[in-house]
Formats: C-alpha cells, sequence, structure tokens
C-alpha cells in the first residue's frame, strides 16, 4: 500500500472531480498545501484579490466546468467568503470551500492562535459554515482519506457546496493513497420508486390534451440539457423556462414557449400554464423572484415536479413527495413507457413561440434619442452563439432575461440569491472555464469567434462591491466585455423605495478608467457611451474583443422597463405592507 | 403611555448608546428602517461600497468613538460582514450588526424568498452570527423594546459585537416609547469579590520589590485610559504595554517602559517581566503573535490579571479566576487600600524608557541609498501628537509597533484577528470618529493642525482586498494620508513561506492613480517615492493634508525588519512542524 501526504490525497481527489482551477488567498494556514499543489502542477491556483472576490469566481466558474473551489485561510479568509458559498447553496453550485486552519496542536490546546477569537474556540468557524453546506469535515490523520471521499462525493452527487478544514499541519501526515475511484454518480434511484414516479408521469402524459414542461436550474447543474432536449423531442411537448432555466436549452427549438415567472409571463404562456393538465416541472422552486411574488397559476392535479433525487405531485394539501427517484432515471423510464405513444404535434399544443431574435440594427450615423430601450434592443442584436454571459441582479438581468437568446449561450444569473457585485467576479471565473476548457481539448488558448465571448452586464452599485477583480481578469490576460451601467446609485432599490433618496446614491466613479489602474500593462479598451453612436464605436471592439474591453454606459436613474417599476411596486408592498 | 415606531425606538436608542454613524449597504429589507432614519435626522448613514467594508469601518469608528454599528440587508448583506463582526469580537469592539430580513409574513409562511437559500430556513442567519456576537435578537413586535435594550446593553456593556435582525414590515409597527434611559455601565461588582482582589492587589503591591503593569486592549476599549494612568501616578508602578495597548498611555511617561511582546521585547524589559515580583496584567491575552509564539515568562504567583468583569490570577495548575470585580473598581478599591504607601520610585523599579523619539531627519537633498530602514525611521520623525494610526497586519505593523509615539495618539492594529485589508475602510471610519468629534464639540468640520491627522500604513495586497473604499473617503471629502507599501505581493506569507512562489505574487497595479479614478472631482494628490527626495516631496503634502494624500513607497519584497523574518521563521515551524 503506497502513502501519500494527505494534501496530495486532496489535490488528488479534486483532479478526478474534474477540478483544474483552484481561486483564493494564500495565508499562513494553507502555504503548505499551496506549495504541493504548486509542485502536482495539475490545477491552477488563481490568486483573487480577497475571499469573496474568489468565492463568486468559483462559483461562475463551477455553473460551467460542473464543480468548482476556493482556497482561504482560517477565520478571516473562510468567513469572508462564506456569503458566496450560502450563495452557492442557494442557486446550487457545487463550490468546495477549503480552508486551512491552525495545526491540530493547537487546537487541541485550544492555544490562542491569531485568526481565532482567542477564546480558544475552534469549532466556531464550522458552525457558522453548517447552514450553507451540505457535508463538512476537519480532516485529521485518521480519518482524512475517508472524509475527503465523503465531502467530494455529497458536492458533486448534490450540486450543493460543501466546507472542508485543513489544519496546517495535517496536509503533510502521510496516509494510505486512494485505491478505488470516486463514485461521483448519483446514487441509484429506488426501483420502486422509480417504476411508481415513471407510471404517473407517463400515465399523465398519455392522457393530456395540454402538456408543458417548465426547465429550472436543477437541468444545466446536473448537466442533464441532452437528456431533457431528448425527452422534449420524443414526447413533442413544449417546454418553457423558469428564469434560472434560461439559456439551457435552444430557444430556436419550435417547442420553446419562453420564460414562465407566473403573472410576469407573456399572457399567453400564463393562460396556457394555467389550464394545462399536465405540467411537468424539473426542479421548479417557486420563489418570489421567479414567480413575480407567487402569481404562479396552474392546477395542482396537473403538478408534477422532478427534482434530483425526489418527486412532488400536487399543490399544498394536495402534494405528496416521493423520495429516491433521480430526474435523469425518470426521464428515461417514463420514455420506455411512452414507446409508440404520438409525439404532441407542435406548435399546437400550446402558445406560440416568442418573437424571433430581431435583425441587428444598422448604425444610422446619426444620433438618436438616447436611452436604455435604445440600448437593450442593440444588445439583443450583438448577441450571439457560444455567448457566455452574467447579468447583474437588477437592471441587468431584468432587461437580459426578456432577450431571446441565439442557440449555445451560457446564461449566468442569480435570482435565488440575488447578491449584487456577484457577477463581476463571476464573468472572470466563466472566462476560465469557458477559454480552458477549449485549451484541454484543443491545445488553444484562445477562443476563436464562432466560440462566441465573454460578456458581463452590471450596474455600477454593483461592480464597486467587488470591481477590483478586473485586476485578476487584467492579469490573466482575458478577452472579455464588459457593460457597465452607470445610472447613479442603486436603481434596483430606487424602484422599491427611496426614488430620490440620498441613501442609494453612490459614489461617480471614472469606470473607464478603471482597466488603467488596475492593469496598466494589460490589453484592454474602455469606452463612454451616451448616445447611439458612441455604442456604435464600442460594439465594434467588442464584436471579437481582445483583452478586456469596458463599455460604460450612461443611463438615467429610473431608465429601467416598465416591468422593473411593476417589480418594485410589488416588492414594497410585500416587505412593507402594514400587515400587523 | 406615548407609542412609537419599533424602528425609531431603535434610532432613539441607538442615539442614546452614542451612534452618531451607521454603516452599510441599503437593500429591500432595510430601506423603510433607512427611511425613519433621514427623517429622524440625528445618525448619519454613511454608505461604503460592500458590507465587509462597512463593517471594518464600523470596526475603526468604534474603537475611537466607543459604540459603532451597520446596516445591511438579509443573508446577502450580513453574511458578507459576517468576518469583519468576527473581527471585532476577537479585538473586543462592541458593533452592532443590524439587518433587515425579510418580512414576518414570509419568515412565518417559510416563504421562498430571494435572499435565502429556498428551503425555508430563517434560522441559518441567526444561527451564523451566534458564534461570533455577544447578543443576538429577532425583534418581534411583542417584544421587540426589550430585546432592543438587551441586546444594546450587552453590546455596550461587554465591548463585543451584537446582532439584531428587524424584519422589513417591522419597522413600522407602533411600540411603547422608552420610559427610562439604557443603562449601558457596565454592572456593578459583587461587593465581596471585589473586596478579596483589591485586598489581594493591595498586598501584592505592598510587598512587591518588583512590580509591573502590562496595558492589554481593554484600557482603550473601557476607555479607562484617565483611570489606569491615576493608578500608576499613584502606585509608582511602571507599565508596559502589549501590541494591543500601544497608543492607549503617553509613551513620554517616566513609567513607560516599552512594548511586552514575550521574547520579542527589548532584552531589559523582558527579563525585567521574567524576575517581576508583581506584574499586573489589565485584560492581557497571551495569544501568539502577542507574545512572540508563547515565550512570555512571568513568574506564576507574580501573576494578577485584571478584566472587564474578572481576575485571574497565576497560571496553569496555580490559576484561579474570581468573576464579578470590574477592573474600574477593582482599580479604584486598591488605591483606597494603599493609601499612605509610597510610591515606587521610578526610574529604578525597571528597565529604563526606551530611547526618546529621534529628531525629524533634514532632507539631505541627496539621494541616498534607499531602502524600507530609511523610510521607516523618517516616518518615525514624521508622526506627531494627536495622530490617529491605522497599521496593517504585517510589515507595517511590524513596523509601526517598533516606533515610539508621540503622546495623544490613536493607534489601530489588529494583533488578535489580523485581517488583511482590515485598514483601509478602519482609517476612513476612524477619521469620521475623529473629525465629527470635533465638529459636535467646537464647531468646527476640519480638524486643526494640532489635532493631528489620519494616517494609513498598508501594503499592496492589502489594499487591493478593500480599496473601493478610497472612493467613500473621496466622497466625504475626508483628508487622511495613506501610505501604499508596493513591495510585490504578500510579504508576510514570504516571510513565512514561498519567498519566491508565485502564489504570493499579486498584480501590481497604478496605485498613484486610484484616487482619480474613485473619486476624478474630490480633492486628491498622489505620490510614487523610491527615494528620499521623493519621500520628502511628498511628506510636505501629507503635513497637513488637504483631501486625500495618497503616497506609494517602492520596497523591495523582503526589505523587512529582521524581526519580521524572525517572526517567519517561528510562525512556519509552528505551524508546519512535523509533530505528528
Amino acid at each position: 500500500m503506497s502513502l501519500i501526504p494527505i494534501g496530495q490525497y486532496l489535490i488528488n481527489r479534486l483532479y478526478e472531480a474534474g477540478l483544474r482551477r483552484l481561486y483564493g488567498v494564500p495565508g499562513d494556514f494553507n502555504l503548505e498545501f499551496l506549495e504541493m499543489l504548486a509542485a502536482d502542477g495539475r490545477i491552477a491556483f488563481i490568486g483573487t484579490c480577497n475571499e469573496l472576490n474568489g468565492g463568486y469566481a468559483a462559483d461562475g466558474d463551477g455553473r460551467l466546468s460542473g464543480f468548482s473551489a476556493l482556497l482561504t485561510t482560517y477565520g478571516v479568509g473562510d468567513l469572508s467568503a462564506l456569503q458566496a458559498i450560502a450563495g452557492a447553496y442557494a442557486e446550487r453550485v457545487p463550490v468546495l470551500s477549503l480552508a486551512g486552519a491552525p495545526p491540530l496542536h493547537a487546537i487541541e490546546t485550544r492555544a490562542l492562535v491569531h485568526h481565532t477569537l482567542l477564546n480558544g474556540d475552534y469549532d466556531n468557524m464550522m458552525q457558522a459554515h453548517v447552514p450553507f453546506t451540505t457535508a463538512q469535515a476537519r480532516l485529521l490523520p485518521d480519518t482524512a482519506g475517508a472524509e475527503i471521499d465523503r465531502v467530494l462525493t455529497a458536492v458533486c452527487q448534490r450540486r450543493l457546496p460543501g466546507y472542508l478544514q485543513l489544519p496546517s499541519d495535517v496536509a503533510s501526515v502521510m496516509i494510505p493513497a486512494p485505491t478505488a475511484p470516486l463514485n461521483l454518480a448519483p446514487p441509484p434511484s429506488d426501483p420502486g420508486t422509480l417504476a411508481m414516479t415513471a407510471d404517473l408521469l407517463a400515465d399523465k402524459i398519455s392522457e393530456a390534451r395540454a402538456p408543458i414542461l417548465l426547465v429550472d436550474c436543477v437541468v444545466s447543474r446536473f448537466q442533464l440539457e441532452q437528456e431533457v432536449a431528448h425527452f422534449i423531442e420524443k414526447t413533442g411537448i413544449p417546454f418553457a423556462v423558469m428564469l434560472a432555466g434560461k439559456g439551457t436549452l435552444p430557444e430556436s427549438s419550435p417547442a420553446y414557449r419562453g420564460v414562465y415567472v407566473g403573472a410576469g409571463s407573456a399572457p399567453a404562456l400564463y393562460d396556457y400554464v394555467a389550464q394545462a393538465d399536465c405540467v411537468i416541472g424539473l426542479g421548479v422552486r417557486f420563489s418570489d423572484l421567479a414567480t413575480a411574488y407567487f402569481t404562479q397559476k396552474i392546477q395542482s392535479d396537473a403538478w408534477i415536479n422532478l427534482d434530483a433525487d425526489c418527486v412532488q405531485t400536487g399543490f399544498g394539501q394536495q402534494a405528496r413527495v416521493l423520495n429516491g427517484a433521480g430526474l435523469k432515471a425518470v426521464l428515461a423510464a417514463t420514455l420506455e413507457r411512452l414507446e409508440g405513444h404520438k409525439p404532441f404535434a407542435l406548435p399546437e399544443t400550446g402558445p406560440s413561440r416568442p418573437a424571433d431574435v430581431p435583425a441587428a440594427s444598422e448604425p444610422s450615423g446619426e444620433v438618436g434619442k438616447w436611452n436604455g430601450s435604445v440600448f437593450w434592443n442593440r444588445i439583443q442584436a450583438f448577441l450571439r452563439s457560444g455567448d457566455v454571459i452574467a447579468a447583474e441582479a437588477g437592471l441587468s438581468s431584468t432587461a437580459l432575461n426578456a432577450m431571446t437568446f441565439p442557440d449555445r449561450t451560457r446564461y449566468v444569473i442569480q435570482p435565488a440569491w440575488s447578491a449584487i457585485g456577484y457577477t463581476c467576479p463571476a464573468i472572470m471565473g466563466m472566462t476560465f472555464a469557458r477559454t480552458k476548457a477549449v485549451a484541454a481539448e484543443g491545445g488553444r488558448t484562445a477562443p476563436t469567434e464562432d466560440e462566441g465571448r465573454s460578456l458581463l452586464f452590471i450596474g455600477d452599485g454593483a461592480l464597486q462591491m467587488t470591481a477590483q477583480e478586473i485586476s485578476t481578469m487584467l492579469r490573466h490576460d482575458q478577452s472579455l466585455v464588459m457593460f457597465v451601467i452607470n445610472n447613479r446609485g442603486y436603481t434596483v432599490e430606487r424602484c422599491i423605495l427611496g426614488v430620490h433618496a440620498a441613501y442609494n446614491d453612490i459614489a461617480n466613479w471614472d469606470y473607464t478608467g478603471l482597466p488603467g489602474v488596475f492593469g496598466p500593462k494589460a490589453r484592454h479598451r474602455s469606452f463612454s457611451v451616451s448616445n447611439q453612436g458612441e455604442l456604435e464605436e464600442a460594439l465594434k471592439a467588442a464584436e471579437n474583443p481582445e483583452g478586456l474591453v469596458l463599455i460604460e454606459v450612461h443611463l438615467g436613474p429610473m431608465d429601467v422597463p416598465a416591468k422593473m417599476l411593476k417589480f418594485g411596486q410589488t416588492c414594497n408592498h410585500y416587505d412593507y405592507a402594514r400587515a400587523l
């Protein structure tokens, strides 16, 4: 039996789980692990400016690559990133938070070591992580191998974050090398539950006159895009997406019916779902933002929601939950039962498809009336196949959610957690995932034109939260386009309360100067856009960006879609209604 | 009985506790409270770029003003600031973390609302805060008044952080206005314990031949500087400071004996303490960094440590703890018992005072050999009475800790928590506390020359963590001097492990360009310093700064005091020794 250091065991398992990049910040309790990582050479360490940004970057990477991780040091590090880890939980992203910890001899003697509260308590960091991670462990010499395997398996199988503490003097302790590969596949379904679920679903579909499928984020998180597309093709059932599912399946599909957001949906889609006799959810979560504040209308006996490992039928008193049947297995078993069943005829079975992508508007040479509508319409035409897009919670995601995406668009938003500032580091992680994937497969490091671009849409208030991570993009010579919507403050809050309130104002930065300060020697171009002509000029550089292209877009503080004003009113009523 | 909204009740109590500035970020669950705050007008809302920075700013403010608070929204906000709150706990700073929360009707129905995990769990944020705060409450209509009073009292009495959740629809609920003022004074000592402690201490002092006092942060946190100075004067006992106590008492005092850092102290001080027959600690915590890794040498029967509400005598097996006797009361009662006792004769009773402040070196006009020693020596001469100084953990605090401070210097470091990035937002909070205090008393808003300056010493790696908060300083036209030590990476980590490792490298920003980008219209000047002549030029602008003066100081990656190299070796050995 060969022995290896625990740090090396961990590196091997992380690599096996697919990790190629580890984000984070060095600190005195994780340096020896970083030495091992560098010596091993298979996983790149991407230093970020701070730990929260590192967590966001890992989240963005993990959404595209399927698994990601963050390395920090104890207390000052892992706690800084905890919000990002909680966000990964809310958004169902498998991010491992790996924290160096004080040496075991200090923990055992409750020594008063820096990065602790100086009260001898060494359980508090773990305690803070328990509510926001699906599995946790402190790595100890006797159990480290088994605990690494347990936590990594849980993270990858459930697609939720996990937490590991590596005491500084434990990394070099020798333990037996793994003898078998990790089994990261979802646990097998219970045969009885699976059969019952597939029977139920097949019957429901067979008897349906007006069925529809609602796709939520579970599909992309479990990388089941192909299986779901196949299911749709075979059954002929039309589909709509929940906000978090947008971009998962080709919107050019004849079966596509748009985004379902409760009463915020297109009226035809809303009505269709309301009267549908078979509504199949794929991991649907009816949250406030996903349903325009709980306005979904679905008949209880029409409802069946398939999640990663359980199935729910009906709502409220009629709700019934079956555990132990996995989404992938249920889809396959249902298709078997439907063999010979005539597919539904499209497009007769539902509301019509959303309008096709409008043709790109030609620059007129004249400077017309500038406003958000002009800008967002032009962006719709600017998108192209293969683009990887991050849109910040608020105006950016509201605008992008309403667009039609070219096929093979990857779209990252946070409709559950909605932490502003998230997307700036996230697009960096997404860009690593996008371009390094290319490098691993074909030996190229720069994406070609048809592979799309990295596009970020972010507001000024959000960017100020995490702006320094622009320097990390520049340091790694990432090519991406960053649209900074400068509307002088927290516009989404203004829509809710305090439209003119000083507390919603922020400092007005020289956003176009940021790249020059954060990476003086890196490739970058900046543009400030206040009219259509300037926008066209900027978009030329953005068409195939070389290095960072930052485009500051000036919009009025309340230049928002009507939908967003409505959201603000509803949110205000929900939050502050005098119900007590 | 008059009724007021719960939000107003909270504002009244915060004001009563001394709060004049509330740091934070608006979010949809705290907007109505912000409206009330604005209407009330007595407490200024200082919006920060993100919540962690807001927490750091509050910590810096609270150290000078005695109490501070942070306002965030649920989950995305309070969790982002949790690390700063934990740091306030480690460093004993009373910071209230106040978080807007989803409305009570959502909590009660476990509604799937954004900024939660969408799993119906509304206890997790509280759970995460419990280990890092001394008191917590969710404000509910029936108990809000009592809970506000309980948590604020605990925070102020214990000088530790607290946590309050204010559900969005609760702020406007009417409750009875307070009928009595908050009692924020420390709880009275138990008379028996107090008498026993004072007897013990008075006896110890009476019989002592070689006594010494060790001052830790408890003295400044409980604002007992005058009481302790009086005690020293009356008894004639010499004093040294622990790192966290530096700046608490005038270093020009004939009783001052330097900084006690175990074997890292001046040899005469180290030896004196080792043979002293009466060593009186004031809230001393023998942590790793405070003792050069546990090298303190004190005779067990000489040791008595007075803390805010308890007293310890002896070490290890001989240790005895008495709870219920407060530091202030013990000092006063002991002095009573010592009435008539002849004060110890200074300076014969201890090691000699540290060298006087060297005279300012005159600029020679020639450019000499440039290195860290030249820079730090010049800074020693640059300091003046009334300066408020923040020094980042690592090189900056190592250098500043070794300096002699002019009287009335306020010095902020984090020897316990050591979160890099802390000082940039902290100096902003400290500057508000320093200048607004003046405004409140004398009607002036700008400090005069003899009131000193705000000085920040921070490394490049630390600044990158929190740099955006420079924009908030500029937005409020703060006058301060920021020394940015550009030594190309995490120098303190290089001293521990990976002196040439890539993971300790960071991007090289154009630091002098930061103010122009973060506040294009604000008052600021920037300097880049690589020799003595450039330093003198910059210091002219820094002498009486108008607006922000940013001075980038170029030093070699390993241009550090010998003491820091030694620390790195010791830390490496402690963290990574093959003890297992």
